[in-house]
């Protein structure tokens, strides 16, 4: 594998000094949430956590909690908290998409099939629910609420577009917002509200998480196009494949002349896209920019996401969490 | 259809007048849930909340609530909780169950797909979710924590028997209580917990709807081998057809002598079994009581749950609760 970018090496390295610590004892608390009597539940839990995360969720509320001035045990907790639920997502997510693979290796659906993928997932979802409600802070409890209602509506909403085969521009903003970037925004917003921050810092963090998590999703949404497969751990082509229509694609077809618009959208409309379809597809977005395109919205939300920290006097922490925000779009996997 | 029983409906009188309104402003709390921007969700809420359910959950978390004096707007409310949680749970349940049927129409997975189901049942519980959140009791968000813990746990480890092709009554008992029967608990604890019970009534009503739980499943499952089909609303045999290995069956394996429990197992073992099949085992376990033997131990939990209610006072709404108890041993669908 490459070695990390220069900017994944930095973030790392301020990552672990500040909190390396409380990382190591989510993984630990993590382990035991999937510790369980059932040995399917064990199994899988194992093989879902083992397999190399970014944990950016956690990363994100930690580093929040401390911008906040949080001091104490819940922060760990907390972040256990959306990491489980992360992971809920993921395994429904690969099921409805019928991915073979995640982070390089067969996805649980793959592997353990579509039932027992429900149902752990399922079981994730309440395990993640009943460490929250230990929390029992009203805030948090409301803020994981709208975030994953705000979540599941947009994965339906999602649905429905590739099913009718049309995606703007604005219906996928409105779902990465909704989906990858409401719940990165819940998790800076629970780091807010377990420390000291006043009024306008809670909603300086929670604009923040909003922001990084659109310019994380485009950022994303673009490796399906360029990225190294090795490094990306799944094939290139993966959400063509699968039919989402993401932003490059999406702008190409904005911009492209008639000719190669038609002949995507004649490409688009074949039941099952074959591997030959894919590749031309992806070269028509590379010949029409659409992937230089989405990335400079990325960047400009990332510089939004910066803005939102005004609020904040300088610090380690928040320069830490500047450098997230250019990690988001500047990354290989 | 076939008119009622003389118990189900003297239990709808009672229930009508008891509860009636309440019951009717559940039903619109409900829609107001599955109304949505997103037209799927509605269409797919409206489909399955209108699919003429028992609602044996809220009425049993009404009743309790009465019965420990609870007057007020909370009761609804937390209905609507325990119908929305339900809803999701049978949709991701037929999902796994790949069953074609539920109450007698096409089910959400036949009609609308695996993918969207799994969605649709997602989002109905992060709904179910936000608005026990709304009402923030801690008592009450730890009885649901518990109960979809156990709940999601219980769907693995089903599975996990199921996969492996033995299921004992041991682990057969195991499973309903987890997942049927912690639910019911769960809902008659909630109604306690609204009103003014005393510690041993909160627990007389939990164990009660313990009791009542797996005295429903058990005559479910029986139902499977000697139902009314048409009033079933679903074909006779479809838990055998999907791999389940319930109560009547455990028992008959249990009871006949080697040569039908041979046969039995050696149809079991096939990867699909054929109707022909399936009527086999069906005349078996008839042959051998393996219904009678189950419906016997379904009502001694039902007899256990009328004496779980000593700590209350005599009462309609107490009379009401014994009737239920009845009713779910004693019923046609």
């Amino acid at each position: 594998m490459k070695a990390p970018t220069p900017l994944e090496a930095l973030l790392k390295d301020r990552v672990a000094v500040a909190i390396g610590g409380e990382l190591g004892a989510i993984e630990a608390a993590i382990g035991r949430e999937i510790d369980s009597p059932v040995p399917l539940i064990h199994e899988m839990g194992e093989f879902i956590a083992g397999a190399g995360g970014k944990r950016l969720r956690p990363i994100l509320l930690l580093i929040a909690a401390r911008l906040a001035g949080y001091q104490g045990p819940r922060a760990v907790r907390m972040g256990c908290v959306v990491e489980l639920l992360h992971t809920a997502t993921l395994i429904h997510d690969d099921v409805v998409d019928q991915a073979p693979l995640r982070r390089g290796r067969p996805s649980a659906n793959a592997r353990w099939g579509d039932d027992a993928s429900i149902l752990v997932g399922d079981h994730l979802y309440s395990k993640s629910f009943a460490l929250m409600v230990q929390d029992g802070d009203p805030r948090v409890l409301e803020t994981l609420a709208r975030a994953t209602v705000s979540m599941t509506e947009a994965e339906v909403f999602q649905l429905e577009r590739k099913r009718s085969g049309v995606t703007g521009e604005a219906d996928y903003l409105r779902i990465i917002t909704q989906k990858t970037a409401s719940f990165m925004s819940a998790c800076c917003r629970i780091g807010a509200l377990l420390g000291r921050a006043d009024a306008e810092q809670v909603e300086g963090l929670t604009r923040y998480g909003l922001d990084i998590g659109i310019a994380f999703q485009i950022s994303d949404d673009s490796l399906d196009f360029v990225a190294d497969q090795a490094r990306l751990g799944k094939a290139v082509g993966a959400d063509l494949k699968e039919g989402k229509r993401t932003l490059p694609l999406i702008a190409t077809i904005e911009r492209a002349g008639l000719a190669d618009r038609d002949r995507i959208q004649g490409l688009l409309k074949q039941p099952a896209l074959s591997p030959e379809g894919i590749e031309e597809i992806r070269r028509l977005v590379v010949k029409h920019a659409g992937v230089e395109y989405a990335l400079e919205r990325a960047h400009q939300y990332a510089q939004s996401a910066k803005s939102a920290l005004r609020p904040f006097p300088d610090s380690e922490d928040k320069e830490t969490l500047v450098l997230v925000a250019d990690f988001v779009v500047d990354r290989d996997r």
